[in-house]
């Protein structure tokens, strides 16, 4: 597929087939550094092997491909704010262990990554309930939704996702008793806005039980998301 | 609008209609990293809550949707150098406090965001007046016009932009008695040269009576001035 | 206590002993940038309040301090290698939720802040099971001891300790189905080697199921991992 | 005084008596890069011209040699967590302009730097009004002192200190309606920890209203403060 | 052919037809920061002089032109991953001294600099060998390849993509006894996402015996590695 | 022109016509951060005052508009690999001084900042010769052409230009009794491919008699350079 | 030994005895970041399971408590210049494979890591040759020496370490065959002065044919140097 | 003398003494990076070849040494801010080409480097002007000096040391018609304040007609400054 030398001892791509067995999540194709021939391919192989293949950063070019080449043989979900792809095969069976997952973006241009780690939780199986655009900047529009995640939805874990202050999750780490996963985004300006001062000031935080995934990395953020909130699950099913 | 889950438990946008009334400032639309929709619908609201609508960064593909969608219904003032916006419905009124605001560039290449400084400055009710291009490569050109923002035009608080070596404010800081915000830009080359110099040589100027705002956040610099002009201005009113 | 000008409303520390109840986490008093009477005086309301005080980065006077102005009073627990300490009263009773925790570190360096978690999750009531010294430098002396934490221990949530490369968390988490808290610390040399090379190869990691905390940071990595591992436990208890 | 060369055609100090006058600020003399002899030097003309002399950043040796050097002929007021010092004759007569300052840090460690700003206020004539350790890590601790600094105090502007996550300016700034200066301090630890990460955060606030000076920049911070407080409060008296 | 002023002494390029001969390593054109007629002009001299020429980083423009320039004149080898080129006139002969190079990519990604460096390895007569996506994401995909590696093709050194983490070439090197030479790309996200997390790492590895080039530097990872093995092979062949 | 609200007591650019006489050095517009309107508007007013403008960075379609523009008014020298233009009326005089400036380039690469450099030489009436691709990689090709600048050209002052890992210019200060003027350039890759690495290395020769101008300023190096040379020359003249 | 909690599963550290027989490079105690208890601990193991012990970065203290613990035991050789020491039993054996070492430093002042880069060789059994302070402030005191090292020492490999500018080595490898590895010393003042600069230019070298170590690692560039050298060898004793 | 192997080819240290013959600058023993041994070694060969020995950044206990070592036989020159020192056989002659050098500093702090560059132009055999405390907070101080230093001393290039802002460079280039050369000094405070603001702001001077050195370089301010002063000065006597 690619020119890689005939010296080769193996092929190019060894997609982790058995990577959501071993490790309970499963393997994202991250597209943004791949072909749209590589990308193809290594989806291809996991629609074969696994009956689904999850794509993310997918480039219009790939998203022209996908809708081609798997027409009539997938399902095709579209996520077009995170440009995230589902191919199922309609056969495609998945657990649900059901964890319980809360996100909560501090502005609307911080929803590209919070759908993205809101899209590896539900393929892992968790329930995902979001709330977006409740930052520092008007502190009064977070407290009547975070009290429904906690008391009615119940969730096990949260995300919480901004870009310029990256105030939001520490905030939101010193009221609430559950895990916090901080996701700083890549939305600011001038000296640190490719979200390096969210990312600082999140790893900075003076409120107790946060941790942080990388800039942008919403597939980071809901692989451990999901994996804590599908461990609490399984506890409560007696399986823990 | 956006492809949110359903899940979801709020909407993706929660505009802050009331911040001007809480913090004297009214809120801008940051276009930068919404997509063309979510800009304009979160337009659309507050031209019916406030009867106003500020939106900055604004790309061409905006532009022509604005053009389009609003017209008959609104007011479109537009601003090419800054790519900013004013949406007014004709029958919307604003407070006049009165403040007033100097306004210096050191060079042409500043004014994109001097003028969104400027821009936020009227549409909080100040005058503003505006001197530009007289950097430090040629002093000589700074007394006079300097001279009447201070004695003329009696101003407030004077917001000083400068990109390259930032060290207008400095100079102009160490020369009036009203306070400057330094504004550092994105104009310059090589290291440093995306405003960091400025920045940074703002950050450490030896002349006190200064604070700064982050590279090219004109929106930032016109806000804080604003409000320290228009609390002047009821002072003097009597109201303070 | 501190020369705090008279016009103060407000006194200078505002000790937050209801922490441990709302966020299930203690207060924890990081010595590094107090004084020694600043420390001391916190460290006397935290006693008085709850009946124990925490301690980290405890410089070698405010160590000679609190044995001498707290003897008689309470216990003293000291940690030499993190220098840390735990002032308890004798009446002092700690609940015991009982999540179970591992603590594993690439080098011998490493033990600090390995020991800084450690504490912190047993005075959460967490039962703590360390290895040390498994680095990518002889991977061989990873496995057996990992199999026992997972196996043996069953633990709910890893710590992985690393500076230089650190290299090591990124293989654990490729190879165990647990939540992994990346713990990068400041063990190296040359570019990179204050803990950033290690901190960023945690950022970047292609392994899924990981987040961090910054540089040095053992009480945070305590804090998230004794969070997740005590909500494990209550749901073992039927508590979830 | 210094060993600087005999064909320098003047003194090695130029201290600039008038700026009070010029400025509305008083020179302070920052003894960080100075030599005991030349800070002394230094204090001894300004107690001449002026009959004061503030002195920041005050190392031990030069603390013990103004102590000695102006016994009997000078009070000292000595501030011993900022380690300043204001030296006084006893016909020294402050004009009293009456700007109302508050100040709010985030945690005990920010009060060194408090201290300056608070310092350097006074000094300038305003009243000062103080609350300390709000942080966001347990907000409930902020709304009944901000709330009396606002309507009890009814103070002019507020400079806000914050190390770590540097979050506290950002939330206060969304709340309030007076002009907020944010001061980052160096207090935190790994990345981001000398004081870089509060800097950039509050560069990066998405509460408009808020300037910014540099890490541990008390002086600065209520340079700026004082300057818009006493402004105001002249207007106030009818001299704006 | 540039529009360099006739004041000139010399030409603006002075190709060094005499590096294979001098250094063992031949000039490679790197076409990235030249003009499409620069790096034509360089390639026809290298054609005329040693009979081949090498150009990497090749922009589609330039491959074009090269296409159209040499038809009839020599043979066009195209990578089409790497986006390099060799020119070779027919009757140009190569020296084979036989050196053998392995080279391992941490993922699929990594491909197009680790084809730069097998490209420079095999012009310099090397026996090139490639394994690629066996990172530590999933490591036991490395072993067996990695044996093959070592004891089949008996490689005298290795060369170890890997981006993002950069972990790899650190494990690889805790494992064997040939040098390796770390080679970081450019793949990665967010902060460090550019390779710097990467390069790092490598330069912090706790493993014995590995040296780096720069992100992205295939060809510099190319050369090294080849001078060593020929030198093996040199000796292997009693030359040394 | 620009759309610089009314209020505007000056207008928005103000030509710095009489830098030339008062500082040696022509202004040169620098369209790079400049709107087309505002490049060609301040030009206008240059050929009117001066006789000549200096133009630097030219995007595409401002060169288009200089050449429209301008036609049958003023004869444009293009500098094609510059992007920079000199516009003349056919009545403008220019002194010459006669300073004598040597130029050397590390690869063809660093041509464009050297040709800008050059240049301004030229019109400040200098001189200029120049050498290219005389790089450490081959330090062969150095010795010849050095020795014709310094002997046979005479030269006063010498601009080394290169990127990458900026050698050249401290090997050349260590062999030269003239002053040496170091111009990084933004040719390489990887990390420090900016110019960092070829700025910093400069920064920190160890050859005495070499200052530097940032990254890609070619025109600032020419500028003093011609300063040097120029004085020089006027000394020789019996001026100085 | 340390105060590491009783819940471990194993001991702190687990030095790795078989490294020098997997690897060819033996285990080198780095002491800068490990107490001097655990330093001593892991020494007294090395000497017990291989009758030697190698230790970089040796503080004051701990080469008291070397000489004093293990007088009468074991030999001590110490490096006062690297601060390095090796303790051997009378009755160990080296094997000598017999690799050929160069090593040259810019400056005096880089010795200390050309030391410990010397040391580590010939622990490993390699002939070392060194050279020192032949910077490119002054190449005309390198060609001698280079020449001798080439010809008569006949080195396999070149180590060539340099702070500030960090040229040499890409001047040294532009002249020579071997393969070079660049070692860059924390030698410098200002910007990049910690070594980054001599880093980056190495790292951005246009020489091929070298690759490099972090700032200061003696250790790192004598291990690979060594491995290299003692692989050339092994094949001209006919075991390659 | 030092601890270096006994397969060294050459000794350790290869003092430059042709170098005020070749460069016209003389070799300075930088003595930060040295051991005392090493420093007051080599200062002793050039006091044998040369006559004169010059050391910079001298710390204490060198101090002492050379004043024990050298008493009765060289006179030593100490100054005291910059810790520098001349040791100057009686029968030495320098020659006194007579360039004429002005120094500026921005404050009393700066005045260290400043000093060094004065010593070595001295050294160079230049008259040499300063100026200090002259920044850009209070300007007004500025105007007379600088008018004395072009029209009373005429002097041939400025140096103009800066710390914090570093805006004096730009500003006194933006007045004067001789080239500058901006020295940016460690003085300042938070983020930029080791001095990288003051380069930077220099790097980015919008005044033509200027070069840096690097952070706290006077002895490489001072050598590029007499060099061109020197070059003037033999035109002036018609030698140019």
């Amino acid at each position: 597929m690619m020119n890689w030398n005939s010296t080769s001892i193996h092929d190019a791509a060894r997609p982790d087939f058995g990577r959501q067995a071993r490790k309970g999540v499963p393997e994202v194709i991250i597209a943004e550094h791949k072909t749209v021939e590589q990308s193809t391919e290594i989806a291809k192989r996991f629609l074969e092997a696994t009956g689904r293949a999850i794509l993310s950063r997918v480039p219009p070019e790939l998203e022209a491909c996908l809708r081609e080449e798997f027409a009539g043989q997938a399902d095709l979900e579209w996520l077009p704010v995170a440009r995230a792809a589902v191919l199922r095969r309609s056969d495609a069976r998945q657990p649900e262990p059901g964890g319980r997952v809360g996100i909560i973006t501090a502005g609307t241009s911080d929803i590209p990554w919070a759908e993205e780690a809101a899209l590896l939780c539900r393929e892992m199986g968790c329930q995902v309930h979001t709330v977006s655009d409740v930052g520092v900047a008007g502190l009064h529009r977070l407290w009547e939704p975070l009290q429904r995640l906690l008391e009615e939805a119940q969730v096990d874990v949260l995300i919480v996702a901004a870009g310029m202050d990256g105030a939001l999750p520490s905030v939101v780490s010193g009221l609430v008793d559950v895990p916090v996963i901080g996701l700083p985004t890549s939305v600011g300006y001038g000296m640190g806005g490719k979200g390096e001062a969210a990312l600082l000031s999140m790893l900075q935080t003076c409120a107790p039980g946060m941790a942080v995934v990388n800039i942008d990395n919403g597939i980071g953020a809901g692989a451990i998301a999901g994996l804590i909130a599908n461990r609490m699950a399984a506890t409560r099913r007696g399986g823990g």
